[in-house]
């Protein structure tokens, strides 16, 4: 089957070369810019049609009441729910008065290209009015890096054929009106108006509006100023009203001239400051992207991508389609986390209202991985947010009846949000995976002033809590007892592998910062007994096993189960929640997403190569990947046990899910998790990256579909740059002081500029596993197998 | 410590000699009077104060929005709930212009009794108006078990001591405002006015009103008549308005002479009837009520209870508390299920709004075991109406993934209407409480026209639906995972022991009557290889056993979680649900109500006596009795392993639940299972009645604190009397065919009209088990002892 893919593959970018109007939602999310403070859709300049239009600010929120049938003690009776802010992207033409709109008239030609290297959404469009005046458009887009508050637009129309009145609108809109929602009725009445009108102004070529959300009580600042640039004159006037402001410009232009307006954009909010103060600081950042210029904000956009790219690309060669796809997912993987600055990151970044604009754990599990060795200071960044919620996780800890804290399930600013309780509040495992992304961190970057304040903390907060939750038996094991794993189709069971091995992980490494840094602990109240008490539990950590299948139970019991009956499950019934009742699933063995696969990922050293091999294979057989979260760590784990060609269709699956949109959700915005997985699929699949303490090993292995494979990873400040073939690696520090590295096991001291190269050891490749009935990942035949 | 009782202790009837304001809305349920038809709450005749106003025909419901925080499959998105229909309780006084309402003026004297002999809701009052005028007011009021649509008032009024103007509106009333309720806005907008007129007429001193709940569309019908008796001149008009009608006598009396009005009241509903018809069909039975007259309803009455108490009276000596409690408790649950006539007898009958008017399994595992025994036709009937909604647990168990039939958790029609499936939809062993229903109905009432239609078809498809629920292990063990038991504090457990018991004697059950009746089983579609997999399957049930501990495991795992934290639990924390969450009480040894422990009465074949002895101590100290489900199963077991005294408190705690208000919601309607346990607890606890199978067993043991006890049972439409005492039991056949009893293990064969006598064997007294800390119940001082 040779598939038809929707965007051109380029390396270095993602091109659109046809607008394709049925599936516009799903682009307005691929193309969506973002530094991670403001994000904007790829919606179309003029608004008009769009799928789902889109302006967010990282943490800005409304409140919306989590209805329920039954009362039940301590569910959340509200969630938070981001809301579309003040529109800004708006560029309205009209063409000698018919307005610019796709839909009418005739497109002649229509590009949009997203290019990775200079951060830039441009487009441009060729286009027949309907009373005949035809135009050129040209657009230019850029939420930038540099300056985190500001966005801008360089936005060019001329005639092509004949002269005619040009007028372009570039208008600031809130309370934008929505796509029916079809949702709770009360959630959606918030979510249509959620900005109040406090302040609105207009001067010169500049408009600035003040708002405030209703519940939430956020003030959010938006302002925007103009260069317009033409040959003739140019009539422009500007308008504010409560809910938008308006600059227009109007001009009549010859074939061969140029109407040029560039945009400039500003945000700002707080929770706390007052209207003046929230208006005066967007017009500071509108005040300095005015000094940058255009030219400016274009050079620093490229810059800084320069800088990322230079540390961490990751080249493939032998399939074009996961070179663009793996650089795809990096480049949202930097616009979700580069400038969030003790903001979360959500599961969508600020590419769309998916998951109402919630974090999950994704962000530790699978995004931090990534931006920890390629862009650590985002990593941090994330995690001090984290650190920032911890009064809230606190309070939820009490109120559930444990110590230390509990985060949140789903939050934007750290209260639970999750409305049901047995695959929210119950999965715990969020808490041990915040303390391996903050263990992860610290061993990465050696930033013992992190560890010693805001990692210290999350370490001790999460080892109260895990030492409340367990309790040993008669025989002194410790056990978890009633809680909800990775994989959304089972829940609440008893000794979840992956659960223990990671709370295990976490108590122990609070016993050990705790004895690291006893004047710290000192202040966080933590006794010689207390940290005694967690090196206990984690010794004592009990893990089943089911010795006559020879495998790991994903939890107590899990293997006594029933199987799902897969054969009698047809292809259209997957998902599977959507087709069949929680009941159902939790009580057979059926797994939506890697769980158990997944501890022999983050806790490798708990399993030996043969337990490996038998568990994989044994998950394989019942694993439906009805979730973006499990493609990409199965990818890694079949690398590791010798499935390089069921790896390589794993990291396919992961790269091109929003590309090929095969959750058909892209729409309400890209899956960070899943194109960070991308990255974690070919540096630790196929690169074999483990990073246990402060050795960082590598087991390279290559699938037939690969040729080369070269990535660079950030570890402890200085640069290390791995190619893989299939016959060699070749290591090489570009920078700093010898770092120990480990190749199939054969440590490598490196010092700066001296490369080692290592053969592979040879594999010999066992049966591929089998899959549910109709599960089986899309085989994946390379880009230059199938032209 | 000696209590002060709310009511005075009376053999016959209950008697509250002074109107407790504060309490009026706990009153109204005690003194609600029903036929299973009908229900008027025992709200004042003037209608205000109320606590809760309410009147409710059995069946009639509206639909409401069930609200869901995240969408999941098989969740039900509508709900129903009870509505409040046309009140025609309504009696309005005027004494010279001044309305009588007991909050103003002074009231001299109030009196309400209930009882049980006549079924008659009596009342006295005397009153002095703020104007001085003072009236002596008497009413009588029925809900007539041999009219199944009517209910009437005998209303009188006399002055005291000087000439007064009289004046009496007798209403009928449609969508009465009632008290604000805390719960979701929309439900509650719904309940508001749940009823849209479509007819009124009035003329003569009638009146007659036609509405329709909007959602649900049923049709109600109501209509009034009067008798209006005085002396003198007596000025009447009748009114009707679309939401209610109204008729208006006025006289003037002096001392010595009375107003009496004598009010006809007759409802009809309908869900598919013409507005014609059930104007028409209330009209009629409004006939039928004039021309049985007020006396002639009286007298019916009278002789309907006569003949109720006959068969059902328990008599309890030592206690005149308990005496009337039982026949307290006796009387409701006949006024629930009397007259139900195919229809459900909801969790608090028809006295209140309380569980939305829902039905649960409290009907067949706590009514029907007293009804069977003392009303069969009653049992049947409530029988027949689980029969009806077969099409609605059909396609409910097909929605599920399930075959056969899948019972609602709560219903009015037959949908399910439960919010949060873990205690809902999980909870599968309703289904096999259904079934044991019908077995014992069938044993007990040789009724074997019932088995081979309703009872058959009732077997069948709850055998279907534990057929498909559970699997068989590799050793060929069967088992039904994920499933929540009886006690809520658990849920989604494996194995749990009294589902597994209880689906085993369903599927052995089904298999039977599909060998006794074959051509039935034919119609059905039941295959010999069907019926054997169902007798292979009730083998193979594997019932979980904790070899170390000695105990039977409430499900499997459960002996191995934590023990709940009793010491560290406040008494203010209980009920535990509203302080705890549910996470932390499933996963931890904390049992809301019995479980193991109502499996050892309703299997008590699969445990020996020792095994009960260990099980009763071990789950008596981790259960908390948070329902009001637990004490009277608490009392049978407690009096079956030895511990009298402890029975004792629990059938006090269970007698009193509603005459003490002891779980302060009585207010919402009265518990009509723990009502009913008051029976179970003394016929089966102290009576030690056990139906396994034809032979109808007694273990009768008597505690300190009752000198004698006498019940009746009818048994396969034979008159079994048993008087026990301390020293001995005495067997009566009052009539028909010879029939085998069992005490306490010997078989005597009984032949009417010659009592057998027999000794009570000494039991050497067992050190009493220890319950949570504060969770004793308290302790019973007789009522002798205590004077």
């Amino acid at each position: 089957m040779i598939k038809q893919p929707e965007f051109s593959m380029e390396p270095w970018s993602l091109r659109e070369s046809e607008l394709m109007l049925d599936r516009l939602a799903q682009t307005e999310s691929v193309f969506a810019l973002s530094n991670g403070h403001i994000g904007w859709r790829g919606n179309l300049d003029e608004g008009e049609p769009h799928g789902l239009p889109g302006s967010y600010l990282n943490g800005v929120y409304e409140i919306r009441p989590l209805p329920f049938a039954e009362q039940v003690y301590g569910r959340p009776t509200t969630g938070q729910t981001v809301i579309n802010v003040v529109n800004g992207k708006l560029m309205r033409l009209s063409v000698d008065d018919e307005p610019f709109d796709v839909r009418y008239g005739r497109l002649v030609a229509h590009e949009r290209v997203l290019d990775f290297r200079s951060g830039l959404l441009t487009r441009r469009a060729e286009w027949v009015s309907p009373a005949g005046g035809s135009v050129r458009v040209t657009s230019a887009r850029l939420v930038s890096f540099t300056n985190r508050a500001v966005a801008a637009i360089c936005y060019e129309v001329e005639p092509i054929e004949q002269r005619l009145q040009i007028s372009v609108q570039s208008e600031l809109l809130a309370n934008e009106q929505l796509p029916d929602s079809d949702g709770d009725p009360r959630a959606a009445a918030v979510l249509q108006h959620p900005l109040d009108a406090e302040f609105d102004s207009a001067f010169d070529q500049a408009v600035v509006l003040v708002h405030r959300t209703r519940t939430s009580a956020l003030r959010i600042g938006a302002a925007m100023d103009h260069h317009i640039d033409a040959p003739g004159d140019v009539q422009t006037d500007v308008r504010s009203f409560p809910d938008g402001g308006l600059v227009t410009a109007t001009t009549v232009l010859k074939p061969g001239q140029r109407l040029r307006i560039i945009k400039f954009v500003a945000y700002g909010w707080s929770s706390t400051r007052s209207l003046p103060a929230v208006r005066d600081q967007v017009w500071a950042s509108l005040s300095g992207a005015r000094l940058a210029g255009w030219d400016g904000l274009v050079a620093g956009q490229r810059a800084y991508l320069e800088d990322f790219w230079d540390r961490a690309d990751v080249q493939v060669d032998g399939d074009v389609e996961i070179q663009q796809a793996v650089r795809f997912g990096l480049f949202h993987v930097l616009q979700a986390g580069a400038r969030g600055e003790d903001r979360a990151i959500p599961a969508k970044g600020l590419t769309g209202p998916g998951y109402d604009g919630h974090v999950f754990w994704d962000t530790e599990s699978f995004v931090l991985p990534v931006l920890t060795f390629t862009a650590p200071d985002a990593a941090a960044s994330a995690l001090r947010w984290r650190h920032s919620t911890l009064p809230a996780a606190r309070e939820r800890a009490a109120q559930l009846g444990l110590h230390g804290a509990a985060f949140p399930w789903r939050t934007i600013a750290g209260q639970e949000c999750s409305g049901y309780w047995p695959a929210g509040t119950a999965a715990f495992h969020i808490n041990a995976d915040i303390a391996d992304a903050v263990t992860r961190y610290v061993d990465a970057t050696g930033d013992e002033e992190f560890e010693h304040g805001t990692g210290m903390e999350l370490l001790v907060d999460t080892a109260r809590l895990f030492r409340s939750l367990g309790h040993h038996d008669d025989a002194g094991q410790f056990h978890i007892d009633g809680v909800t794993g990775p994989d959304e189709y089972s829940a609440i069971a008893d000794d979840n592998v992956f659960t223990n091995l990671m709370a295990q992980q976490n108590l122990a490494a609070a016993a050990a910062v705790a004895a690291k840094y006893m004047d710290r602990a000192r202040e966080l109240d933590v006794s010689v007994e207390e940290s005694a008490s967690w090196r206990d539990a984690a010794a004592a950590m009990f893990i089943p096993y089911d010795e006559a299948l020879g495998v790991h139970p994903q939890a107590a019991r899990f293997t006594q189960h029933q199987r799902w009956d897969f054969d009698a499950t047809p292809p259209d019934q997957y998902p599977l929640l959507l087709h069949y009742p929680y009941f159902d699933l939790y009580r057979k063995q059926v797994v939506k997403q890697a769980d158990l696969v997944l501890a022999m990922l983050t806790r490798g050293d708990a399993f030996t190569a043969e337990q490996k091999r038998r568990n994989f294979d044994y998950y394989e057989a019942i694993t439906v990947r009805d979730s973006s979260l499990s493609a990409s760590i199965q990818a890694v784990i079949a690398g590791e046990v010798g499935h390089l060609d069921l790896a390589f269709d794993y990291l396919a699956e992961a790269a091109l899910m929003d590309l090929d949109d095969l959750e058909h959700n892209t729409r309400d915005g890209v899956h960070i998790a899943s194109l960070a997985g991308t990255w974690m699929a070919l540096v630790g699949g196929f690169g074999g990256l483990r990073h246990a303490g402060r050795v960082v090993a590598f087991a390279p292995r290559l699938p037939e579909g690969i040729r080369r494979l070269a990535f660079s990873l950030l570890v402890r400040g200085r640069r290390l740059r791995v190619e893989v073939t299939h016959e060699s690696a070749r290591y090489q520090l570009v920078n700093g002081e010898p770092l120990d590295v480990s190749h199939h096991g054969e440590t490598l001291t490196l010092a700066a500029t001296h490369p080692q190269e290592r053969l592979i050891p040879s594999v010999t490749s066992r049966p591929p596993p089998s899959q549910p009935a109709g599960r089986r990942p899309a085989r994946r035949l390379t880009t230059e197998d199938s032209t």
